[in-house]
């Protein structure tokens, strides 16, 4: 624990007795008050890096969630694969951020477009790059990737699998964030020389930066692969390729929800900044209001959903609710911090009918997304860049930004935020297709991307991963005893099977 | 961050220097004494915040726990029905709460028995109703309706779950947090001009306002709506209905257990307050404590059901060790804060073959409540309640509550406290039967309670939600290969499926 | 809240006034400071135990990911029996952790063997030993009897179980975190008196004393108890038991990583600690780098694992991947504190070489560990210990523990530690072996340990626990409508199953 203040009363009395030692009692007090500024100062690390450490947590979280969702959207032949996939997401994701991600992302000083310090956490930390800044953005990292592993499930091959990972957890992503999220990013507005249209963009917990860079990676990848097989019919009518488990699908966006309390309001990297120093409101307030609109969109998205799903498919369906709440919540994620609690109900009831919008799009262009990620993270994001641009309020964008910035449109802030806002779906679009594009395009031409025909049909987890995820029943069993008439699944060729297990 | 705090010397010593000058001397003195103030208030409300919004995120986190719980305690058919159920608790709490519920609750100036301000967060936030506040409070909110939705379990129709839920969420709840917890409320122990019995209620975390809510509820649509088909057979005798995995009984148990340490220990809403300024004890202290107590009441409880459990039924059930930890957890809630460890351990006990007897009587009764909701959170809360009233040690109401207070009976605090708990059992039960009764009732008599026995002999997945929640195998695999036996459980006729799932 | 801190100009001015007064003066400002002091021991208070309870919370919900693992792990029919197991560790723990277990690890005063003080929180809570320590305390307790019951599952009585749990819960336990963590441990780097070999040993976080104590446990119940039956063919040949559910396996591992957050960078207990106070560098940046380093040994291990079982074995394993990736966890838990990120690399990449290669030994001395207890938390938590002795940093070894003493061999500290961390091996493997090694073997010779074959086959689930885990299929269904063929699992006979579910 710290040293305690200490003020002797002796020793300051003697320096008050003479009027001609009041200099000494000056510096006596203000040295005092010195220690106590600096007290403040460690109490404002502790409280800040406590909060954005438990928030780290909450994100890392919403890679379980991920792992859960995925697993449970797909068939169970390859559960194994993706589940594969999402774990590599993080611990892959962990060595190259930490070799190269963090230091293109925030290495400073640097240029607008890449950072170049801190690789392998070289000269690490210094003020305003602490290591638990490192965690969070390394959660952040690994979730664009999760994004993407879903609309090309299910028929990629593991190797390509690694590579696009590795190499967009590595390279893509940390460029864009650094171009939105770093102080010398050229469009961030954080910048402290030059802001975009006097505003630079306001994608406060990534809506842009990671929904929609996932979003478009996954719809490269999943556009060049093309539709799995079955996903449409020989008369091209679409069919239904149910993922094996609508548990596992609730489970995985619960643990999403509950993460996106780290991923949107822990944003913010600090608690303790009061707006009006001495009172009750300050950044605390504007933390838990950020909870307030995720919480909101998202709810507003998920029940939007349960009706209009109703009305077009005739049956309450949870898996859609899910995937709508989802969606509120890759919309609002852009605009958390400064819009009212009313205006993300707006956010999620059209991020739910972007939703919607999007998938039937997709099914008429026969596009294959076994998780909905494209339309999802891309569709929902670039909504949500626009909402944010819509309805972003002067006093929060004071606050949470800076004063005198533009703001949302519709709340009469003009259209600076907007053009700033489209430019960032343009350059996020583009960029992504640029670099993600090719690669998913070479790996095909190298027969490196898709798997075979045969491999499809019988499931990944057989061909490549060692057998089928579940064993419900063993030989050893007197198998009719209880009832059931399945078989071992595992191989029985013990030379094909790992020595462990 | 903050401005830092700055003393200057030069400054102070030419105030100091003449005694003419003392006056602007002290001035100066003064002024940055209230400046570190104001930075203790900035700190103090991080700090809380912090807390309290982790805290609000493990509640919220026990809406998953609900949701894997009930899912693994009612048969597979109905898995997505009461999934669905539990993520609308959320969802469509969020709405009705930020729109109502929370106004009803803590809306203030108010009279005692509800609140009307705050609707749909207008002029929010002020001094004590931060938006942390309404994050907590709609995480409690969902919870009391989670509760209900377990009891009605397998038989209800969707739409009457939706409107029920809503009323529960959106008023019946909001009603009696307001009397219990604000400090407007008749019967609460925070109440600044007149007391209960010179005591008020002392329901710290809701053993009354959240679970005996929930379970009278719960209760009442189980009542209405008759057992399940086949739960007592012709002759009368109770038939197990299991579950359809104990693997998420267990893992929804864990969760909840989990959360339990939001909803309880972050029930003081602020961890920064001295008991005793500049000592080692203080509300932290008291916060631990809670997590101590709530722990130990849990596991006793767990530990009773299982032996006893083993002497009756003749073999260590998980499922039953499972809801006898959450009836002590149910238990607790109410004197978490109040009482000593040991007496925990009492709670816990007893709570155990409260339990054990409430299904006892429910199977006499040929009541049906597939969760045991009514028996768990309405009979362990009542204990709770009672248990409160007997043992709250009277150091630990002076700290958490006030000085003077009423406390336990056993521990030589007179009866106030139990009458108070009494009359706070008494009102809960009318209030709830006095509303969600009349509604139940009226929805059974428009013929919108409860299913038809075809849909509950095929399940509502099948039916009402869009097919099985499983799918372990599926036509395009070669199903021989695997020696599995199952057919594709899905509808073949995409019309009946949804378009995108 | 706090009573604020209130300065009066106009008597403060009085007191200036005059030089006579000056002592007058000199005494009501440093009372300020005194007051000003108290509010920072508070702050701090509330600050440390937020911290260190949420930090609890995360290592409690470990115990959820070793019931999912665990469960996931071994074949269906056991799933029942292993989830009682965890549920139990908690519980159990808990009353004995109450009881004895805190009070022999960090009753204080004490010998340098065993605490003697606060069984039953008597004379609880004082300077240090808050209610909050003991929460965080018990869930590392619990973590312990949890690896354990990964070694003997599939084959051990349950009253085995609970006899053994119990004990090293309340006793083995205890006795070695009092060694090396409590300030009277005759091996603890905290130990104020006498420190061995000028050090103590740097378990920072308990590669030793928890997971060294609990694979070693396990080693002596696993090797008693002997393999499963079929674990090894007639002509002694491995066969692969596999565990029935691969998502249960990823669920359970990353909700373990989920916690080691809190196990790791928890074990500080506080974060507001400054260690050059004024400056952005303090504890908190230490514990970030704990959750970095901790991270990056983790990821390392599960690539290597990853690469290293698809050469050996042809495929990618998930759950290979999974248990390597918990073996770097183990590992690094000694060290987090003290080591460079770089050198966590390091130890995650040993790591998943020696579990891969006490897998193999296993194998070749048909030792049969269902989890891969003993190797992964034994193995690789030794390799931890030297993994310590050999890159702690100088520098973090002053910041967290004390100025001046030994520290990493190849960092140019000396072989001091390296002695003291062997010294740790030994006395940890000579205790746990004197301690648990007669207790298996003497329930053994009671024929209390293993369960008989009929029951191991069948499964304990049918003949112990009430029925198999798993319905997905009822009698009420009309199974052929859905295509399954799976008839009920339930034991039909009602005398048998509980009459409460």
């Amino acid at each position: 624990m710290a040293a305690a203040l200490t003020c002797s009363a002796t020793e300051l009395g003697q320096r008050l007795a003479g009027a001609t030692n009041s200099t000494a009692a000056a510096y006596y007090i203000c040295s005092l008050f010195d220690e106590v500024q600096n007290k403040f100062t460690d109490a404002t690390y502790a409280i800040d890096t406590t909060y954005l450490l438990f928030s780290s947590y909450l994100v890392f979280a919403m890679q379980l969630g991920f792992a859960m969702l995925c697993a449970g959207s797909v068939r169970a032949k390859n559960t194994m694969n993706i589940m594969l996939t999402n774990v590599l997401d993080a611990a892959a994701g962990g060595l190259f951020y930490y070799l190269f991600g963090y230091a293109f992302a925030f290495g400073e000083p640097s240029n607008g477009f890449i950072g170049r310090h801190f690789f392998g956490m070289n000269d690490f930390p210094m003020e305003g790059n602490d290591y638990s800044h490192f965690m969070y953005q390394w959660a952040f990292a690994i979730a664009a990737a999760g994004i993407t592993s879903g609309s090309i499930a299910e028929r990629t091959q593991f190797v390509a699998y690694l590579i696009y990972s590795s190499f967009l957890t590595g390279f893509v992503y940390p460029v864009v964030s650094h171009w939105f999220w770093s102080t010398n990013g050229w469009a961030s507005a954080f910048n402290t020389t030059n802001l975009l249209f006097g505003s630079g963009v306001i994608d406060f917990a990534g809506s842009g930066v990671v929904h929609l860079v996932g979003g478009v990676a996954g719809l490269w990848g999943a556009l060049i692969e093309g539709p799995r097989i079955g996903r449409f019919d020989h008369a091209g009518r679409s069919v239904t390729l149910r993922g094996h488990s609508a548990t596992l699908v609730v489970l995985g966006t619960f643990l999403l929800w509950f993460g996106w309390y780290g991923f949107n309001p822990g944003s913010f990297l600090q608690i303790l900044k009061p707006y009006n120093t001495g009172t009750y409101y300050g950044q605390w307030s504007a933390v838990g209001r950020t909870a307030v609109t995720t919480t909101l969109a998202g709810c507003t998205a998920a029940l939007t959903t349960l009706f209009g799903k109703r009305l077009m498919s005739g049956h309450w369906n949870v898996t859609d609710v899910c995937n709508g709440l989802l969606g509120g919540f890759a919309a609002i994620t852009a605009g958390c911090a400064v819009v009212e609690p009313w205006a993300a109900i707006i956010c999620g009831f059209v991020a739910a009918w972007v939703l919607i919008g999007f998938n039937k799009l997709a099914e008429k262009l026969k596009y294959d997304d076994p998780l909905e990620a494209a339309q999802l993270h891309g569709g929902c994001g670039a909504w949500g860049i626009i909402f944010t641009a819509l309805f972003a309020r002067k006093a929060f964008v004071n606050e949470v930004y800076a004063e005198g910035r533009p703001y949302g449109l519709f709340m009469g802030g003009g259209g600076k935020l907007l053009a700033a806002h489209i430019i960032q779906i343009l350059v996020i679009f583009g960029w992504v297709s640029a670099t993600m594009g090719p690669l998913f395009y070479g790996l095909n031409r190298l027969k490196l991307l898709r798997i075979s025909a045969e491999d499809e049909m019988a499931g990944m987890d057989q061909t490549r991963h060692g057998g089928f995820a579940y064993v419900y029943h063993d030989d050893d069993d007197q198998a009719t005893k209880h009832g059931f008439m399945m078989r071992k699944v595992e191989p029985t060729n013990n030379n094909e099977s790992p020595p462990i297990v």
